[in-house]
């Protein structure tokens, strides 16, 4: 099988790393089972890694040459990306890619084509780097039926969560940004990664192979990170919990919810413990039950690993399974509102400090239908008085329209913060 | 694909169950595309679940009939198993088992026979249940050198350890193992749990995929936990541990070692928050890194779920590895003793209350080039001192040997007792 590599950035040079190193392969499916044609990128490498593969500086000449027969996508972006893989695809050529942008945007679209040409589009390198999360839901869990998906699928983000919380490090959002950027976890611009959008690509395929339902990332409600502070953080350890940014799907028979934003969740789940730019999904099946893939999320040696073993499936001649599962005309659920969800609540408050005040934060919160589990208050020296609580899980529209009842309270002071709970032991 | 199931009991339920339930596997492969011709049991089955399928008391029969494509053996035990396989391997036809002992003593001569007949001999439910574990090491790595794999891969054994450490649990061994078999989560006869052959089992056919070796089970150190008592869980936590029971597989480029026992890990690892009956297993690989997969080890559900992959890919006509890695010609590693091992070790000893008997067992310890790396003593009302240390990793032979010069001394008292301790974080 001849092989055109499209892009010569990081996860490139980690798939010809392993293409020219790795006995396995040889052993499983001959010498020279895959060989590199050629590479194309838009800019000349130095990188001697890519020294002696014939390289080309049109990416977009790649797709018709008679000498490949698959094209692995690893230029990143979306318009070029879609343009090169469509023609890939459309030139009968199977295409294994990276990039969880494009499938999140265009997958339906892509998965058509590769279905009507009766080809192959592979994407295990998309999701979550090294974790062989695809080819769980794909293959593994067939005969499941998944109810819900809880990770931790952006390393940037749990990697400045971790920093934040580390004890005595009192580091702001920005600081940590910072050493993250200095250290290569978060990119000049950040945006993408904090913000969840990242994530919620992610979360969008999971959740698509999962369920069987047609992909839908303007379904997926996503927050970053951005407003989380010090304080968060240890309130929440105070209250037996970490914060962690999770990508969330839960289906039931007839509905849908996607969403990705920082949560609260217990310090003895596994989810808890997972620090650093690591990645992990919890996946909630039947008859299955819970099970839990941990590893490296990004970088040239995991992303690589797992083109590798989506060219290993299309070199050993692994049909895959039948590609409508990203496709328009699948499933019937529907997809929730936000305001439709539940979700434990965080909340922390600056009152007036008068008799009586708890009380009626307390009606406030009971008028909505909303009921305290745990409640911290301290004392300020101006007069004021911090109060933190762990509401049980409710409806999101009924918590907030308590939080803006308690907002608008006279003597609850500005800046009233809140943050979901969630319990992954909740689903299942 | 017609399929003869052989076996009437747990596993064989949860795999018609699921073959009767899933809407997912229809939507891949078609309405009928996985038909139950006929089961098979030297019992007959009372169970509803099996209502209305041909239901035949000799399995011996099953692999000649014309209606059957591929064998389910859940019958269990070796021998019968043995006979079964090699018939329906010998008709030609692909085997799907659950059956870790099968495979850990005849996994060779199988595969070498099923290769012959040019037909595929699948296992995912054979190790950890539920997990994807063999997927991922034959598929998802395929381009990685695995380095090590470490896992809590018996479910018994973590169960009974994880009770045992409850806080004022007080539990001994023999407690917890009636509480275990009461609720069903240890056989009658737990020995093959509790003594570590189960666990070996796992690990030597994990072993065999991972580093492309043959499989040798006879190769595989193998301590069970009876041995364990809760002054050692105890002590183990006071010095920033658990005790877990581990499967431990290491290679390099010429050796392999493979060794089942009780272990402390760091408190701070996954493994040591792996509660209960869960199985993980860990596999550090170059160029992926450390990933973690986590989930249930055993039951109808779980391990039906991992019977019904491997179905599915047949159904799907995947082609599976060459299955020469369990076959005796591959691998070119040499087994190492355990006594060229290397590992840590909390050693508690109950010493005379002496002036200087600390050094001389510090002096002890040194002459046989090993350090302390923790130590904690508590005074005895009988004039003894109960010592516990934690020594840093050094070859068994070594230690070995310091810990009978340190039996034999005057003033250490009979009974020291030493565990292994393991840290997930020196492979990979």
């Amino acid at each position: 099988m001849r092989i055109g590599i499209c892009g010569a950035g990081t996860v490139a040079s980690g798939v010809v790393s392993i293409l020219q190193d790795s006995k396995g392969l040889e052993a499983r499916l001959g010498s020279s089972a895959i060989q590199i044609a050629a590479m194309a990128s838009r800019r000349a490498s130095d990188n001697p890694v890519f020294a002696g593969i014939p390289f080309e500086l049109d990416v977009f000449a790649m797709p018709s040459r008679a000498d490949i027969d698959v094209i692995v996508e690893l230029i990143g972006g979306i318009d070029d990306a879609l343009r090169l893989v469509k023609a890939a695809l459309s030139e009968g050529k199977s295409v294994v890619t990276a990039n969880k942008a494009l499938l999140a945007h265009h997958g339906a679209e892509l998965m058509a084509l590769a279905q009507s040409q009766g080809v192959s589009l592979l994407f295990e390198a998309a999701v979550c780097g090294g974790i062989p999360i695809i080819k769980a839901l794909n293959e593994s869990f067939v005969g499941n039926n998944v109810r819900g998906i809880a990770g931790i699928i952006n390393g940037t983000t749990n990697f400045i969560l971790t920093k934040m919380a580390e004890p005595g490090a009192n580091a702001s959002f920005e600081t940590v940004l910072s050493e993250a950027q200095r250290l290569g976890y978060a990119e000049a611009d950040p945006t993408f990664d904090i913000g969840g959008m990242d994530a919620a690509h992610k979360l969008a395929i999971m959740a698509a192979l999962a369920f069987d339902e047609p992909l839908q990332i303007d379904q997926v409600f996503t927050e970053g990170i951005q407003e989380i502070d010090g304080e968060d953080l240890k309130w929440a350890e105070r209250l037996g919990y970490r914060v962690k940014h999770l990508g969330i799907a839960l289906a039931d028979d007839t509905s849908l919810e996607m969403r990705v934003h920082p949560a609260l969740v217990p310090d003895q789940s596994q989810l808890a413990s997972i620090q650093g730019v690591t990645n992990a999904v919890n996946v909630l099946a039947r008859p299955v039950g819970e099970t839990l893939f941990t590893g490296p999320g990004a970088g040239a040696g995991p992303t690589g690993s797992s083109v590798v073993s989506d060219l290993f499936d299309l070199a050993r001649g692994a049909p895959t399974r039948p590609p409508q599962s990203l496709s328009e005309d699948r499933g019937s659920r529907k997809a929730k509102s936000m305001l439709e969800t539940k979700s434990g609540w965080m909340v922390r408050l600056s009152v007036r400090d008068r008799p009586g005040m708890m009380s009626q934060v307390g009606s406030i919160l009971a008028d909505h239908g909303l009921s305290i589990d745990q409640i911290q208050q301290r004392d300020a020296p101006d007069g004021t008085t911090t109060v933190v609580m762990i509401l049980d899980s409710a409806v999101e529209r009924d918590f907030q329209a308590s939080l803006t009842a308690l907002k608008s309270h006279p003597d609850v002071m500005p800046g009233a913060r809140a943050i979901r709970v969630f319990d992954p032991e909740s689903i299942g």
